[in-house]
């Protein structure tokens, strides 16, 4: 049996996803102590209100020591300059892993500055929300959601298998995968849909002919949908496509030459291309219906009644 | 007071929008009697089982007889010719209208058939959600959704008064707009959206590199909100696409131009272009939320529990 409980794991960085992982943590008592950094004063007060950690710091330094699990959970643009600063006060044996959308480069990022008595396993839990902070974040998260690891040799196995444990304990399925494979298909399930979803709610803010007070009102015919995770974090995204560039560009090709065929079907009025096309894409949602990945109820589930009313905040 | 209720409703089309009309008039009692014309004897079969229409005809000829209010509740490529088979069946000062995604072809399809003696009036609800057929529609549908009417002089004033305080009765609000305004807006608010949708599941769908079964066990990081509007009916889509060419190319010309501005900024490691786009999106899902046309729930309100075990259907 795999021992997955930890004496003490630090968190550094308490957004959504460290958030998440304290909750989940703490409730399926995975780890004795839970201790984060932040960076502002803000957060750890937050942190430590909410009951989700047992000490916050400001020096990541601080928060590794005496730690047996380690998880960075930053955007992945901080993670070299904090690896550099976390890697001497590391403990021996520690596992280090990260929670970050890209792997590739965070294995460069982190790697060089581990030091060899720890095991270090890049790591990507394939869930979220469009919210950030540490009040943001819940326990059932990463729950039937995958989480994938991506070991480039930093790790022995049997710390590979605790930290498959630990996600598993936290209601995760976990995959083993390649780094580079993980940017590829990360970069068409997820950056992809976060750059046009970006990209479309931008062009509706720059319209002339038609004003913003029509594009929120008429917005339920389908532009809602991706102000959903156009509503996502900035600076995590920013890092994400500067340290994905090849896999989101060689991504962002095809989807452009997908549009332009579609383009020259309206074009030409071609409709027997529309309607193919068209009829291709129902099978994919409902087999990740059907794989547990999303809902199966119309609209997302979401709330049609007359208590659907218009809220301040 | 403006008189809500009608005689005898006729709904040529009985799927998710016709038949969103015949629960919401039934409940709030908006006509005597609901008929609906339907293609095929299992959506009028199913019709009736589901008590949401009177009676149920195979022509729209012999639906619209003896109605007062008729609405066209069909794909707008099929407006033309039903127009042409139920105009000499209308009765005197019947109010005909329709529920169509597009206006301006809409009017040349209906308008040229409709007999001085009735008031047309197109109309368009903005609410909808990926499913399709006679048990699919729901009351509530279209409560604090707008509904846009673009009379064309087709119709009197009175007879608009009275098409208004039925949507209206039915929880809508309801707007006046000139089609071709009509026609720029949902290019934007709906049907772009749904283009790059459809779009970019068809993308995922032929790579090589990336298996469909990634795609779906990783959808959780953005596509699966891709697929829902994807999963929309191919018919009804289609004829929207070659209905609305003009204004659809012309903002999908925008949404491209922006996409490739995004496109040289990944390339460029340009991050502060980066931030400020993904930094200016957030505010826009804000204002949806607090105009009541999108839930303020995180991810739409979807179930993160262990109840959310996969479904087979
Ligand atoms: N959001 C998602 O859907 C999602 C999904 C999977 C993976 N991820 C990955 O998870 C990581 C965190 O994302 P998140 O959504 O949890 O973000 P978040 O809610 O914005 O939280 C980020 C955390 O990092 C801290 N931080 C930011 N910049 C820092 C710096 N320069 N030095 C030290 N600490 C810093 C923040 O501290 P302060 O609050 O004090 O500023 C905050 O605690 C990212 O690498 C992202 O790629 C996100
Ligand atoms: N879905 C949305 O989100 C939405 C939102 C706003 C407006 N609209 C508009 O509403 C209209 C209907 O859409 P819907 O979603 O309700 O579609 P739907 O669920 O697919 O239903 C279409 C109905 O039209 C009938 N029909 C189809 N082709 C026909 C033909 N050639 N002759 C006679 N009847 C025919 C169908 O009959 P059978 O079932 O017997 O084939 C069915 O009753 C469209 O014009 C659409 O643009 C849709």
């Amino acid at each position: 049996m795999t021992e997955v409980k930890f004496k003490r794991l630090a968190l550094i960085g308490i957004g959504l996803i460290g958030s998440s992982i304290a909750r989940a943590a703490r409730k399926h008592k995975l780890a004795d102590e839970i201790v984060c950094a932040a960076r502002t004063a803000d957060s750890r007060r937050v942190a430590k209100e909410l009951g989700i950690v047992d000490m916050a710091f400001e020096s990541p330094a601080d928060a590794v020591k005496g730690a047996d699990l380690v998880i960075f959970c930053t955007p992945v643009g901080t993670y070299e300059k904090l690896a550099e600063q976390v890697g001497s006060s590391l403990e021996k044996g520690a596992i280090v892993t990260d929670v970050g959308s890209v792997k590739n480069t965070v294995i460069k990022a982190i790697g060089p500055h581990m030091p060899d008595y720890v095991d270090f396993i890049p790591g990507h839990p394939v869930a979220g929300t469009e919210k950030s902070g540490p009040a943001a974040g819940f326990a059932e998260l990463f729950i039937n959601r995958w989480c994938i690891l991506t070991p480039n040799g930093q790790a022995s196995e049997p710390a590979v298998e605790r930290l498959t444990a630990f996600w598993t304990a936290m209601g995760s399925k976990v995959e083993i995968m390649d780094a580079e494979h993980h940017d590829l298909v990360l970069a068409i399930t997820s950056h992809i849909p976060h750059l046009i979803a970006y990209n479309i709610v931008g062009t509706a803010d720059d319209l002339e002919d038609v004003t913003q007070s029509e594009v929120i009102k008429y917005s339920a015919g389908g532009f809602r949908d991706f102000t959903r995770i156009a509503a996502s974090d900035p600076t995590m995204w920013r890092d994400v496509f500067l340290h994905n560039k090849d896999a989101v560009l060689e991504m962002l090709g095809r989807f452009t030459e997908d549009l332009t065929a579609l383009q020259r079907a309206i074009r030409r009025d071609d409709g027997e291309t529309l309607f193919n096309i068209f009829s291709r894409t129902r099978a994919i949602r409902r087999q990740i219906i059907d794989a547990g990945q999303e809902t199966p109820e119309p609209d997302f589930g979401r709330v049609h009644t007359s208590d659907e009313t218009p809220k301040k905040s």
